[in-house]
């Protein structure tokens, strides 16, 4: 999606006067609210913006004639990527405290900038509660604010059954996710008290909903149905985002324990420490001698594995096998998602471009 | 609002309803999701529905002839004043994480329940954070339904204006009692780093954007705006409204640290265990001698208070004249929603309930 430069450039000046004309409110409340505009301003500064970007070729994918030089790109259409960005932020905010990380994209996680804002400021009580707390605030209110972004961008929608169908897709797509992110974080605590054969299923629809769909598929449907789409053009999109969601995740989980620091910005063998029961888990899990397995389950989750536990640790996914597994879901994957694309009724430019993505995810490197 | 009853049942049948509507997306992504929606059911039974009151007699005052026979309450009231139920369980669901409260309406919380869920199936790992992860997660769904919850109601609204209007009145509302509250935990801890001649600005900005505006101001307009009330009638509402609401909370503060538990539920001085950074609290740290300030501020916020030390903080809250001041603010305020009904032009029934609402703000007691 290298040409999304101007899209994104778009995307970020909406989401700048969005939080502008919403700081006349706060700054008439109290001057001390100056602090939630200025961290929310920075939060929503960057990020890859990967559902602005799919709404955007969702919308793309079923305009007629749109054409190398087609005109600027609809008021609405920068509106509700940006809304799809904002709510995005402020999920990454809720999940940041309950994951107690310390950053976000390199930076302090908002709930660490309010604890900083406590300690310089030599408040009394618990720094940390205060971080917590007006975090999980300006998450809620971030969660507000995307909701009427939304509403502002389907307000300039001149067919109300599209506007209505993009806001029932977005709808629907938050409360996957949210559930998504629940079944998430109870099975990182219940596993162990499934039978073997469910981790593999439950594993899966973590990736389905809180990755897959969330992330690639509700985007592509929600600008698709902004922009008119027909049932046939949902069905289309939709049996091409999903897959390649899978990919796109399954690829991720595999870099979050292969990975090149150099390349993804995280220590190697991350995901291991974090103890996170990805489907590349579960595989293994089912592969493992009893020996691994036992291995495997007393070191996944150590905060502090060393360069020789992670080592040990990758040997044995990879020679189960369920490293292989999990590369032939990938391609298994993207095949389904390149399937979906034959002879499909869509805006031709906006065909080569989804092509293109689903090289990405079959890539080997971040 | 003793003839109430039939809105309040209304309103939770609504919300039952809701909740069943939303059951089937939750049970086809998983069996392990019951929970959320049992436990969203459970936590939305009951309550004392202000705010599904509010907005429905706001909605009422501004009918041109509602009479006591008037026909049955409109789908698109009873859903807006089920959003705001429905918006208000899930800031409580985030309060209750924020506040560490073990119970809530006298049932575990719903962090607490998580936490239970957690321990009974005998999981791994940390059934605290699984229990905050959960009920945050939970929270963010409840919010984004009451989202939902207020579009289907708005959709029966025959006047576009009139939607939309209620649309913006309760976006505007949402921002500020999100706000409201980081203001209010900001003081809890900031408040000694404060000019004293601040700290009563600080509490009364407080009790007029997390509770005067939000459970009672607000409400009313927004029923009152979908019900396509004049300019008039929202500056009548409004002006009525607020300092309605500042009575009812300043004699909530009263009650926190006066109120026989038999009547209100919580042990006698509660508010000063808690810390809670009152309007009285405030009058009173400017009115108090040196040594009775020090021993507030050395004994207010400290869990483990005895009868003794209550008792005292009592004697020197009534001794230094704040309470005193602060039944005459009730008092005042009471005066100006009441001066606010003079010739209005409401519905007559609505006016002679919104003024019995008055009477029962100034009342001494729960």
């Amino acid at each position: 999606m290298a040409d999304s430069t101007q899209l994104i450039y778009l995307v970020q000046r909406r989401l700048d006067d969005f939080v502008s004309s919403r700081h006349p409110i706060l700054s008439s409340i109290s001057p001390d609210l100056g602090a939630l505009t200025d961290i929310s301003r920075h939060f929503l500064s960057g990020g890859k913006r990967f559902r602005a970007r799919f709404s955007f070729w969702g919308w793309r994918a079923v305009q007629s004639s749109p054409g190398p030089n087609a005109g600027p790109i609809p008021a609405e259409v920068i509106s509700v990527a940006s809304a799809l960005e904002l709510f995005h932020a402020a999920a990454l905010v809720h999940d940041d405290i309950m994951d107690n990380s310390d950053t976000r994209r390199g930076l302090a996680s908002v709930h660490r900038r309010f604890e900083t804002i406590h300690r310089e400021n030599q408040w009394r009580g618990d720094a940390r509660g205060f971080g917590m707390a007006s975090a999980l605030l300006l998450g809620d209110l971030l969660l507000g604010w995307s909701d009427e972004l939304l509403d502002e961008g389907l307000a300039q929608v001149s067919d109300t059954a599209s506007g209505a169908a993009a806001r029932d897709h977005f709808n629907l797509m938050r409360t996957q996710v949210t559930v998504g992110q629940y079944l998430d974080i109870r099975e990182e605590q219940a596993w162990a008290n499934q039978p073997e054969a469910e981790q593999l299923d439950s594993a899966l629809r973590v990736v389905t909903y809180k990755s897959a769909k969330y992330s690639v598929q509700a985007p592509l449907i929600i600008g698709a149905s902004l922009g008119g789409a027909t049932s046939g053009q949902l069905d289309t999109l939709s049996r091409f985002g999903l897959p390649l969601g899978m990919a796109f995740q399954l690829r991720d989980d595999l870099l979050g324990v292969f990975g090149d620091p150099a390349v993804t910005g995280k220590p190697s063998g991350d995901d291991l420490r974090e103890g996170k029961r990805t489907v590349l888990i579960a595989l293994a899990r089912q592969a493992m001698t009893a020996q691994q397995r036992s291995r495997l389950d007393r070191l996944l989750g150590d905060p502090a594995l060393g360069t020789g536990d992670i080592q040990q640790l990758q040997a044995d996914l990879q020679g189960c096998g369920a490293v292989d597994e999990v590369e032939l879901m990938i391609t298994d994957n993207v095949t389904l998602a390149e399937e979906a694309l034959v002879g499909a009724d869509l805006a031709t430019d906006a065909l080569v471009r989804l092509r293109a993505l689903t090289d990405s995810a079959t890539r080997r490197s971040a």
